[in-house]
């Protein structure tokens, strides 16, 4: 089975979610400056998302590079992955509109932990299919970035009930992580 | 006539539908998490409209996989069933907001049977193009589960008035019984 | 330059314009049928424009198989004719919730009559393109079902303003002049 | 790495933003013409970005095909590109809503200047990537457009205080100049 539709069917939906989200933040009511003011928390929390879903987008995009073929298991995996994704819109603007209160951050941290769960089953299902001695096992090695992920999303979520912005701030830490695209997969690659 | 961008429309029509029904998660009012409740029903209809998007979006993959080329017929008939599909939007929105009352849930309800109908239409019009010594007709044997799917889906409809939660049960069935891709598509292609 | 990228694109709006407009089936207050009843134009007015998105999407699918090479020109020629198609959701929505008034009537109508002159354009960019002896030329001969369409629409827009009615059974007789596939782009690229 | 993925992915997004925009053109109440002339100003600030959006499209697709391989910063240029681009909804609508107010078009304004740096900085990482003698490096020559762009806008920012509609005339001429799609490019990609 070949991974081109998986590909385009996922890149169709993450760029309607990144663009959907952008519906949230909603016209203002006046022309002057003022009516952009409750906005900011809307906007902050759109580039977080907007962030985050770029990240997804680019390591998906790094990740099936190195895959050879695709299962069922991989289809569902994929879809599993994109539900949790798909509520992004969601948790972005209810965070947003309540100006980063406790519940909404919280839940947000819960649809980011979630995501990062189903990408890391993702991963581990197209492992099981390429087996360890793959272009794809070698270069995705001990998945670092994926575990930490998890582990600091699961702190973050019952932080966020101590203070959301320990949460918020947990929540970039990640982000920041990801940013660097894989150099272990692109440096495979090139060999 | 090439299957190209017969795959990439319904691709894109599908990751629409799916990230549009999310728009009907509509931002509760209040952080607190007593403003989810409501939500709860909305939810669940979404859960399993995006189940069984994905179902069709899996099969279609299959499908067109075991297809060597298509004809105007195909093209309209794939456009029949994204038609119903577009439809879930509605439907799954009505349905959750109504709390899963008789008429939302019956409607629903056959909008998944035309949406079956159509996806018959569509293998068997590509049956008729490909002739009955093809991959595609060998692979797809006698279409159980395209031909129970709508038994099932006429049996629920009217079950929706004598008591709702039959009918939601009878969508669930439907869907497990699909959610296991399609072996035989599968296995011929292998050989 | 090549044409993948202009379907992908072309796909891709008509993709969304066509999921778009099911938006406008707006989620009705209550659950009992009679809440559905106020929707049946709006109902109407979809099932009409998916249809002629349908036809433009098939048309656009026939006409680019006969294409060897675009231009800069091609480009902003196919974004002439995704404009009028972008405003398809609007007018659907005006003349479905105004019960098929006349105004409405006649704007759709317009919009209809723009994006046929727009296709009509596309048409011929390509034909200037391709020369005179093209596979394209040839298949696509006097493209009377094109001209054809200009006058009708042409007619319909004034005589909505007689009645309504008149104007939208015009507009479904164009529907279905186009419904069936160019044969002889299909015959041509069959030899 | 292959560009296949980040053209479609931009396509993708692109597609949902110009389609996007036109949902702030918000079905009027009545069936009357009146009904229609508040859209006007929105109209034709849904017209500006259609043709910026188009323009960017365009000039995307240029580009690309100049181009032989990406890396992962220019993924991320890329998204940044896209980031300010998925911001032209809301900015339209804020303009259109309040008639071309100051603030509204200086902000619009303003977005427009972030997505043309944007643009000169994916340029330049794709330059930098490909080397000063690349087909990319000769066929972009002094980048005169995207330079002249990014001046224009900052001169129009500003001035929207003295006088909207200079600004506005300015964000017209800018589309002016790029509406030609780039020749340099297409003369070289021809050789």
């Amino acid at each position: 089975m070949s991974k081109d539709r998986l590909e385009a069917f996922s890149d169709g939906v993450i760029a309607i979610i990144i663009t959907v989200m952008v519906l949230e933040l909603r016209t203002p009511q006046g022309g002057n400056p003022a009516a952009l003011r409750p906005l900011a928390p809307v906007f902050l929390s759109y580039v977080l998302s907007f962030v985050n879903l770029g990240i997804y987008w680019n390591n998906h995009h790094h990740l099936l590079q190195a895959v050879e073929h695709v299962s069922g298991g991989v289809l569902w995996a994929n879809l599993h992955l994109l539900f949790w994704l798909s509520l992004f819109p969601f948790g972005t603007a209810w965070m947003g509109e309540n100006n980063f209160a406790t519940w909404p951050v919280a839940v947000y941290g819960a649809d980011l932990l979630f995501a990062a769960v189903a990408y890391f089953l993702l991963v581990h299902t197209l492992l099981a299919l390429h087996g360890p001695d793959s272009t794809l096992a070698t270069a995705l090695g001990g998945d670092f970035k994926g575990r930490i992920s998890i582990v600091l999303y699961l702190c973050a979520v019952p932080l966020a009930f101590v203070n959301a912005w320990i949460a918020g701030t947990i929540y970039v830490l990640v982000a920041v992580i990801w940013l660097i695209p894989d150099p272990r997969i692109e440096r495979r690659l090139a060999k």
